[in-house]
């Protein structure tokens, strides 16, 4: 039985924790398309008769103007209320209606939310991913009775866990004005009112869990673009070349590679995919690319090296290496400098968010450089560090420090200028000459 | 009618303005021939049958050697007192003649003095050039009476200019005698004592101007080396090989180049020109080389970038990068040395010259280093940088100030040296060498 | 006259001298052998029955575990007292032998030991080994009278020398017991107690020299490590090719190269021998490598200069200029991190050694960097600077100082972050992009 079903698309968050950057989460470009393409199926289920899209003002005009295959209605939410709050912004369009809730940042497997409306019976209240994460994942972990899901405990601790699935986005509610009721009721200034309401509906109704084995990711910290990156490059390239796509003598393309329209590859330069150029860059010679997505409009120059990383559009580059590193557009780097990607004791890399100190867990990052950044020549920038938008990062210097916008950032230098005393001999140049 | 005409060449200048180089002006080696060689026409004109060159005591002995197709006279110009009082050094070889003034280091078309030449008529006292620049030029501007140019109007600031041509070097002056008495009646003191002597002639005689839209260049300042490079790349340079050139495998040419007797090139190096290359020059592997002139007995080394750029002989590289830069010769860069050419804010560039800054109005400008400079590994100069001749500039310095010759310079800075207590693994290596 | 003759070879020297190194001199490996395998002849000679090893409790094992083609004895010398205390800690393994007398770190040609037993007459009590150094050498030389060599005279001083034979290893000595007795009849707390009795016992009986011109290496500091592998690639690289070997597109082999099993090669890159690169080793693309031996396991990704160096097991490079310099093993090097092989004024690089700053005599040399060593990106060692064991080398550093092991070593910098007021410009790019 096909039940007409409204999707509540999720778009409001302000991503406080994602700064640097400042484009919406849910508009960050990838492969040509941007997040929210990915968080939405590819091809709507047929059951979704109808979107609601809860957005803030900042992004409000560009989902005014978006098309979908179905209707879309648009809903501001006002204040950072999170989920709850979203949903509650939404009320009066989802009176009546069975609803599907969708983050718009909440990227997995395209056939996930066709499964969880496959999973709809008449007798059941509501539809809930379960996600079975490798290792403790700070989430909303499910908690079980006779096999059915009835409550979520949020961020137990690790070994405290109440049963290997943490619950995420695609949730399937029959009712929505009980959801919306359950959430009325909870308590009003927690971060998990929305947790504490489905916890209230799966207690007294039924539900039943869609389990997720596979990958999902989401933009959470500014590192999370770094996998987005890995993820869509791993499962949604498609490889191909636009028009006019020039490769010079002695390239070398290795995995799957997408050329946007007008790229031009010059000479030696190696590709090594999954790999993304969008239209009109312009990869320089002698470079090699690996594992990344470069935006339109890019010169990477003579000389670079730009591995497992996210370059946004209009970036130019000059004998750099960019390892693992985020820049989000428009941002420069003169020749020699370096966004190192290791710690030099090879251990995890930490960040601070807010005021809190994150562990990135990874071992390899790089800088995460928001747009507008001019970075001088033989620079040497730490992993892990962050860089606002429009500033200016002098020559030379060492920057192991997140840099807020707008700044111009130099290091204290003095030079020691005295009369030269010594002779300078030219004694050996021949030899050397002899075999260079 | 054909007159017989004596020419007469300004060679004398100091050349204050052009410091860091030691070279003289005139003498400056460009595509295996000097400025002087550019300065006069490649054919002497018939009328031309004697030659007075004003020299310097210091570039006496070179003027006095060289060849010229009709006879040569040398005359010391002792003080640094212009082009009024390198005349007036040259009074005696003048008396009745015909002269064409020129001027040693002013370089236009080819043909110009011809036409000069050929708009002497009988009833004109002197022909003056006449140049059109595309922006105001700080310049000496030609005043019109009835459309005769009738004097000189002096740097007559932006918006202030009496007509749109600023006349420079290559003078027809019928009688020699006249302008000698004209500049000696002028006031000694000043700056522009020629073009007051010239105002007054042309005040009572009859001039005719001689228009030029084209480029022209000069030697003024010692950024002005690269637009010389850039002028003479474009319009003399005659592409070709010398012999024994040797081209190692997969190097791309493009354009027009001029590679020298036992120059060789070695693997994946791109060359793009217009590009000289003088005898004897090796260009190592994996280079780019673009609209550059590189002078005899050069090393490139590995990986190295030379774009937009003068280089001198005897200069040595190592994986540098070296953008719209003059080296005069008998540089060394250090490994990894950058010499920057495009401030963070791409704004234009200044230069102190003497006392004042100077606006070069370029927005891609590197250093302007002297013969005999070693600079070490890793550092970093920027751009408009100029530095002395003899000069040793330390590893990893950021070099961000002119340097005076015969100096040592280096940075100011402290090793801290602690007991490590981290453990340094290595756990993730074969992950990542898996794919290299 | 065959005699059966035991060789006693000496490898309990503990190097004192050799730091930042801790691996023995005598197994310092070097193409795939170590240093004891080329101090040794490749086949003994037939007259050699025995050999006898004198060993430090540190290399106890090892030696105890290798294999001979004649039997061997090891022998412990506890404490460091040099040729005399290893000849007298192996006294009782000698009585009544002929015997020869080798140090394990000295290489020289290998018929060398060959020539030395073939001199052996009935009536001559000992031979011993003139090598005829280029130009004054601090050692022992010999003094002759009537032709014959009658002693030897520890660094006589430039001008003074005796002969122009300087004695050095494999000495033989037909009875050792006279030579013991000699030992112990010299005075004990001088360095040089063994030649006090080599001249007590060629004073009085028939000794013969065998002349040598050609060179000899050992390992006495730790930049002889370079000329041991200048000596080993010239005379004992034997150039081929093991298993598995993959070599991409466009990689130039030159000259003498031995590539072991599974080594790859990538794109563009250019090999010049001789050179000796061991098992399991990538060399990335981009790369360029001289005159120099590379263990295994190593990986010197994208863009890399390796010349004239000596590379242990397990380094990483990436981006850098590694000159004249020796890694141990297990280093790693950032990004554009250079180790600089030669001064600005091209002078003779000192170093100190214990208290001494000693002259190397080279004027290329780079750095000298013990096992477990980690260098940060864009870091700059300057020529001749030695790094001990474990220590880590931070980012955009002038390292010009020696570092001891397990050090932190850092620079003292400070970032000035200030409010950037400057406008950025992109106005001229598309005139750059269209010649890139």
């Amino acid at each position: 039985m096909k039940r007409d079903v409204t999707m509540v698309v999720l778009t409001a968050g302000i991503g406080k924790r994602f700064a640097p950057f400042r484009t919406d989460k849910t508009l960050f470009p990838f492969l040509g398309k941007k997040v929210i393409d990915y968080a939405l199926p590819n091809k709507l289920p047929p059951e979704v008769v109808r979107l609601v899209l809860v957005v803030s003002e900042r992004n409000l005009e560009t989902f005014e103007a978006m098309h979908f295959p179905v209707p879309h209605t648009v809903v501001v939410q006002k204040e950072a209320t999170g989920m709850a709050g979203a949903l509650l912004a939404a009320k009066n369009e989802l009176r009546k209606k069975a609803i599907l809730v969708v983050i718009g940042d909440d990227v997995a497997d395209d056939r996930l939310i066709d499964t969880v409306l496959q999973s709809v019976r008449p007798d059941v209240s509501g539809v809930i991913v379960g996600w079975k994460p490798k290792q403790y994942f700070p989430g909303g972990y499910l908690v079980f009775r006779e096999g059915r899901p009835v409550g979520i405990k949020e961020k137990p601790g690790e070994g405290k866990t109440p049963s290997e699935y943490v619950y995420f986005g695609g949730q399937y509610i029959a009712d929505a004005d009980s959801l919306i009721a359950a959430i009325e009721s909870a308590p009003e200034q927690v971060d998990d009112r929305y947790e504490h309401a489905l916890t209230a509906l799966m207690a007294k109704d039924r539900f039943v869990m869609v389990p997720y084995e596979r990958e999902f990711v989401s933009l959470k910290y500014p590192w999370h673009v770094l996998d987005m990156t890995e993820y869509l490059l791993t499962h949604r390239l498609v490889a191909g070349r636009g028009k006019r796509v020039e490769i010079r003598n002695n390239v070398s393309i290795e995995g799957p590679v997408y050329l946007g329209n007008n790229v031009k590859i010059f000479e030696n330069t190696k590709i090594v995919g999954p790999v993304y150029i969008g239209d009109n860059t312009i990869v320089g010679n002698n470079n090699i690319i690996r594992d990344s997505i470069i935006g339109e409009n890019c010169v990477t120059g003579f000389n670079t090296d730009i591995t497992r990383s996210y370059i946004g559009d209009n970036c130019w580059f000059h004998s750099n290496y960019v390892g693992d590193s985020v820049l989000e557009g428009d941002v420069s780097m003169g020749s020699g400098s370096v966004l190192a990607n290791l710690r030099l004791d090879e251990g995890e890399i930490h960040s601070v968010v807010g005021e809190q100190k994150i562990n990135t867990k990874k071992t390899k990052l790089g800088a995460m450089i928001a747009r507008g950044v001019r970075i001088g020549v033989n620079a040497s920038v730490m992993p892990g560090v962050k860089i606002g938008a429009n500033s200016l990062i002098g020559a030379g210097i060492l920057l192991d420090a997140d840099i807020p916008a707008d700044s111009f950032c130099t290091g204290k230098s003095t030079l020691v200028v005295k009369k030269n005393t010594r002779a300078v001999g030219t004694n050996n140049r021949d030899k050397y000459k002899a075999k260079i």
